[in-house]
C-alpha cells in the first residue's frame, strides 16, 4: 500500500464548458485515466477505489497551458487527454480536459500544487 | 452488438454544488457504474468505451425524486448511488447522484426521457 492516491483532472476554463458538459468531460477524462493507469499499477487502483476515489478537479486558462502540463506529467505516468465530440456546445475536436491517475498524492502535487480548483 | 449505449447520470439540483464538486461526483459516479455494468455486461462497456462514451447528465430537484427513479432504474439494472465524502462544501454523507449504465439508450430513455439537461 501507497501512502495516499488521488486522481487528478485539469480542465480548461476559457472554453465557456456549463456545468453539465464540464462534468460528463470530467467523468469522460477519469475514466479514461483510469484505464491507462490500471494497465501498469492495477492495486493503485483497487485499493484508490476501496478508499473513496478521491479526486480533484483543476482549472488553467488555456489550451497551450493544459498541453504543456499534459506533457510534463506524462513523463512521469500516462495520462488521458480528452478532446469533446462536439455534439453540444463547443466545436467538435476541442481539447477540454486531461486526467491522471490514480497515483501517489505526493508526486502528482508537484505537478498541480500552483493549480486552482474549478 | 446492441444499437447504442449511454451512462446516464442523475444529480441533485437542490444542494448547491458548485461547478468543479459536481464534476468530482458526476465522476465517482460515471466510474462506479460502470463497476456495476461490467460484471454482467461486459461487452456493453467495451463497445461503449469504443464508440466514445456516450453519456448525459439530468437533474432532479430533491433526494426523494433522486431515491424514487433511483430504484425504479434498479429493477432492471444495476446502479450506483453516491453519497459524498463531505470534506468540502456539503454535508458528509449527502446523497449528490446516481450514475447507471453504459445500457442501452432506448430502455434507459423509458425512465429519464422526461427530466433536464444540467
Amino acid at each position: 500500500m501507497v501512502e495516499n492516491l488521488k486522481q487528478v483532472i485539469i480542465v480548461r476554463n476559457d472554453i465557456g464548458m456549463g456545468k453539465g458538459k464540464l462534468a460528463a468531460q470530467v467523468a469522460h477524462a477519469s475514466v479514461s485515466a483510469i484505464d491507462k493507469i490500471v494497465i501498469d499499477w492495477p492495486e493503485w487502483v483497487e485499493q484508490w477505489k476501496s478508499e473513496g476515489m478521491e479526486k480533484i478537479v483543476l482549472k488553467v486558462n488555456s489550451e497551450k497551458e493544459l498541453l504543456i502540463l499534459f506533457e510534463k506529467i506524462k513523463t512521469m505516468f500516462p495520462a488521458a487527454l480528452i478532446k469533446d465530440a462536439g455534439h453540444t456546445q463547443i466545436k467538435s475536436g476541442t481539447i477540454t480536459c486531461f486526467g491522471v491517475g490514480p497515483v501517489p498524492e505526493h508526486l502528482i502535487d508537484e505537478f498541480t500544487k500552483k493549480l486552482k480548483l474549478v
